[in-house]
């Protein structure tokens, strides 16, 4: 498929060979399956060997950011490496009238890139900045400096978004066809939710939840 | 680490290289939370690039199985293929006073083998129906019967877990030597849980819900 505005380019790497109508390269709704996602799983190779990691990720335009200690296996073999980066909504199990038929609903993308490190420490800083006020918005600001050492201690990769499909199933089971058979069916749905606040056993007295983090919470972000 | 009856072996591929408190390779809790998860990660190599798809598995004694279309590139590619199967579930974001000292906690095991397929279409049917009474206990008899085209257009893969790791984080933000900094600090918890039986809209009436449906539903599995 030749790429558009609109649509990630395709090679056999990323083409959708089955179930066409649940695949897509679209930009937009890529996009915002990977900022809902507070977490992905990481594809790396060391030695032949595949790694998969689960780390959070963060977007700024086609570019996905994933960090850890510079000590990390996963982020010093990565560097230079090809990756793929995978965020997965589980949504419900799909009980069909046959074995062949069950599946599940789910939204998943695979983005497929380079990846390589962020270097000098104010790039380093500025984008641990972009990541912490991405999914906590304004904390940057509240929080203790960052210190010289926690920045070279922090390795940050991005990669550029070549290539990315979305796959997604919501629907009932599909076996309309044999609906006559005596067997319940339907989908048993997942909900994944944030919780109430849980306050640090140690705070000073008199330090509220901040607004942000109230609202955050009240979004229902995991979806 | 030498291999015990309690412990998976180790070498480089799963040696827990940082945050050591965190890592474990005790079989039972890494069987637990296998159990536990309704989907993994499953990482495999093409032509030195990683993919990671996210998929169902079933486990038997030290053996995973997973099983997809037998026109999938994945199930083609792994056979005989090293693969990594990963399992992750996010529990929550943990805030700390320092951007560092964030974290998250969350459970997740990380288990590598050489995949293989299953040869036989009966071994491939037992698999099936393993899997199937596994998640949905007693649902295999129920219903109508798997015919051997859709035996043959399905492929199983497994693999003997050789290695494995289980890390952890469940705790409040560790940074207590910086308690007094007068920023709050916390976990939001992150819950996976299931909702209300969808029956499909096609059914005909008359069929309630079957018992060990309402059971798994009840039984709160995602954890």
């Amino acid at each position: 498929m030749p790429p558009t505005e609109n649509d990630y380019p395709t090679t056999e790497i990323s083409r959708v060979r089955r179930e066409y109508p649940r695949g897509s390269h679209e930009r937009a709704v890529i996009h915002a399956l990977l900022d809902a996602a507070p977490v992905c799983h990481v594809g790396y190779v060391i030695d032949g060997q595949p790694f998969v990691t689960p780390t959070m990720h963060w977007r700024d335009g086609d570019r996905l950011y994933w960090h850890g200690s510079a000590a990390s296996r996963m982020l010093r073999a990565s560097d230079g490496a090809r990756v793929c980066l995978t965020c997965t909504f589980m949504d419900g199990f799909v009980l069909a009238r046959s074995a062949f038929n069950h599946s599940v609903n789910y939204r998943s993308v695979m983005a497929f890139g380079t990846a390589r490190k962020v270097e000098g420490d104010a790039e380093k800083a500025a984008a641990l900045k972009a990541f912490t006020d991405g999914v906590f918005p304004g904390r940057w600001e509240t929080l203790r400096p960052m210190t010289d050492q926690e920045v070279k201690a922090t390795s940050v990769l991005w990669m550029d978004i070549e290539e990315a499909t979305i796959k997604t199933r919501a629907a009932p089971p599909g076996d309309v066809d044999e609906a006559a058979f005596p067997v319940w069916a339907g989908v048993l749905p997942f909900h994944w939710t944030m919780g109430e606040a849980q306050p640090a056993p140690d705070m000073p007295d008199g330090i509220a939840l901040p607004e942000p983090l109230s609202a955050l919470i009240a979004s229902g972000r995991l979806r």
